[in-house]
């Protein structure tokens, strides 16, 4: 285990009915304006809009709105919103939606009250972010684990780079989690959570780091959840107990808890940000590509961690004491699961050629010279071997 | 799952070497002075109280010591403490050792702010805890999980009640956790430890909330873990990973991250606290009497969760689907297991006779009209027939 630090102040309130409660959070902080940030209109066809507004309005809360944070969210969108919280003098910024509308909100936060280019603290040119504004969450969309994480990741259009901040100082006060809120949600929509939810347990599992037993077992326990409970709302999309277990698992798997003493991979992530950031892909079905064509490529380099991942989470029995068998058995599960859910598990399915993979590749790595992920540094031939496995 | 709000502010700061930081730590809440509380002497036996000493003076922070705190910790030091505090005019309380000193230093917190009988918050008779000084915790023995708890117990000797404040405004500021600390600990310490972990995780674990995967897998999980690094830890006592492990784990086991969405059942514990409060007895022993007794005294009222906590942490092969049997097995290696460590597993063993079963019974229900516990509640017969169970 190797020495950390690991503080996790974010308030979670979960359950039904609980988004009466945003009115009364927020006035806590003292605030008497709050930019609303959603969206393309979902919530106001489900309800949940209206839950919001009625709930502030009797915390009266004056609110300015910014709508149309699309999926891959925009620095554009960052820059807009920052714009009218100076204008406006807004305190707080309340996001209502997924990943994408809840990592905008932090970049307005960051945004909005530190001096010079937001965008290089994204692109590691400055790392240490002084203010930010406190950011509030209603979760609508179990995946990005956004609604309690330290990160914020933003695609700047000028370039195509996808990137992210990774800093305690935009960890939301509150996030409202209410799972009812996700029936609405589409089973493909679902399913690109799911998958995204596995891979943040996935990139935290897979590391170099020796002697993890404790976090290695909750995230077993949390993979096998979601596992589970991802094929459960394929057959009920309206079972309350399944739409929680989803929701609750989105959010441990992505608030550093589960970090602790251990240094995660996050390399089939951000090969992933390249594919989402070049082509119109969702960020869930790029990562049931890019998972497992990485883990074909990487997983000599310590057949025990994926033997027991195979064992201990796709229960199965090692033939032989054949780690190959045994891996190459998970990675089969796994596919198969992306399948049962309705998402790709090759480029070619969604049309991706090979002609975009060395500039990926060499965009992956501007400003990590190092090399990408963590249990193998990939390189760019490294990142090519790994699309070409995932064509 | 049912609804619930949890937030855990606490700041791990985890690993070796990480005491240097307790001086820097403190400076960044604007205290000039601090009360040091500690017990018996052993942190400066074992070099903790100086590396200790060491960051404060490098931080230029000055310090008055209460020393002296016992196991069971009394209410008594509460008491001195928080005259200290306001006659000096004390800003900080600083642990240092395990949870009787933890669970002083809050109480010196609370009693130090508030006014009026300090007593009367953990007899449940005033519950709104409007203040408590900043706590912070140096830790050395792992158990009680009280440093980054919302929990203090104290026992009163005026009656011999053995009582509790859960609250978060008593939540740690930080835990400072080095696993090397705890290695000049005896091996009954660490026994007793273990159990006392073991056993916020099981009092977790047996609730009458249906559909809780998540939590259920990932207390599992660190059962598994604590019952495999306990036994390790007597074997090689100054394997750092192995400490590491158990220090965690104490901390995960009882920060209320794995109560999310259930509710715990906690009878063992406050049946136990009967116990050490009328006899010499370490908690983690007296648990390691109370727990298997309660188990069999409960079970048939939801056999499938005990076989499923005997098939998934104990890895016991459900017999003909026999219910009976796969519980029966499973409290006997639970059993097995304390014995290993060198606890006892009945009263009989402790020299406590059948005398004070009443009694115990009563007080227990002092303030607790609707019983003990939540798995079920217990009334005094129940409470007497588990003692009986457990001679």
């Amino acid at each position: 285990m190797v020495n950390f630090e690991f503080q996790n102040p974010a308030k979670i309130i979960f359950g039904k009915g609980v988004i009466e409660k945003v009115g009364s959070e927020i006035k806590k902080y003292g605030v008497t304006k709050v930019l609303l940030v959603a969206g393309g209109g979902s919530i106001k066809r489900n309800g949940v809009y209206d839950a919001v507004r009625k709930s502030l309005d009797n915390a009266g809360i004056v609110t300015s709105e910014l709508w149309g944070v699309q999926p891959n969210p925009l620095l554009s969108k960052v820059i807009e919103g920052a714009e009218i919280c100076k204008k406006e003098n807004i305190g707080f910024v309340l996001a209502v939606g997924g990943g994408s509308v809840i990592d905008t909100a932090k970049g307005i936060g960051v945004a909005a009250t530190n001096d010079g280019d937001v965008w290089d603290f994204y692109m590691g040119i400055r790392s240490k972010i002084e203010h930010c504004l406190p950011i509030g969450v209603v979760l609508t969309i179990p995946a990005a684990g956004s609604e309690t994480s330290y990160a914020s990741i933003i695609t700047n259009s000028d370039g195509n780079y996808k990137r992210g901040i990774h800093d305690n100082i935009v960890i939301p006060k509150f996030a409202i989690i209410d799972p009812e809120t996700s029936y609405s949600l589409s089973q493909y929509q679902m399913a690109c959570g799911s998958s995204d939810i596995l891979a943040h347990l996935m990139e935290r599992y897979f590391t170099t780091v020796e002697h993890t037993e404790l976090t290695d077992r909750m995230i077993e326990g949390a993979c096998i959840t979601i596992i589970n409970n991802a094929l459960k709302a394929i057959k009920n999309p309206t079972d309350y107990d399944t739409r929680a277990e989803i929701m609750l698992t989105s959010t441990f798997a992505h608030n550093n808890m589960l970090d602790c003493g251990r240094i995660g991979d996050w390399g089939s992530h951000n090969i992933e940000h390249e594919l989402s950031g070049s082509y119109d892909i969702a960020h869930g079905a790029g990562l049931s590509i890019i998972f497992p064509a990485w883990m074909k490529y990487v997983w000599k380099t310590n057949p025990a961690k994926f033997v027991q991942f195979g064992q201990r989470v796709w229960g199965i029995n090692s033939y032989h004491n054949d780690a190959e068998y045994t891996v190459m058995q998970m990675i089969h599960r796994l596919e198969d699961w992306y399948k049962q859910l309705g998402l790709p598990t090759r480029l070619s399915e969604t049309g991706i050629d090979s002609s975009q993979f060395e500039a990926m590749a060499e965009r992956a790595l501007v400003n990590r010279e190092n090399g990408l992920g963590n249990f193998v540094k990939l390189k760019k031939q490294d990142i090519i071997e790994i699309f070409k496995l995932a064509l």
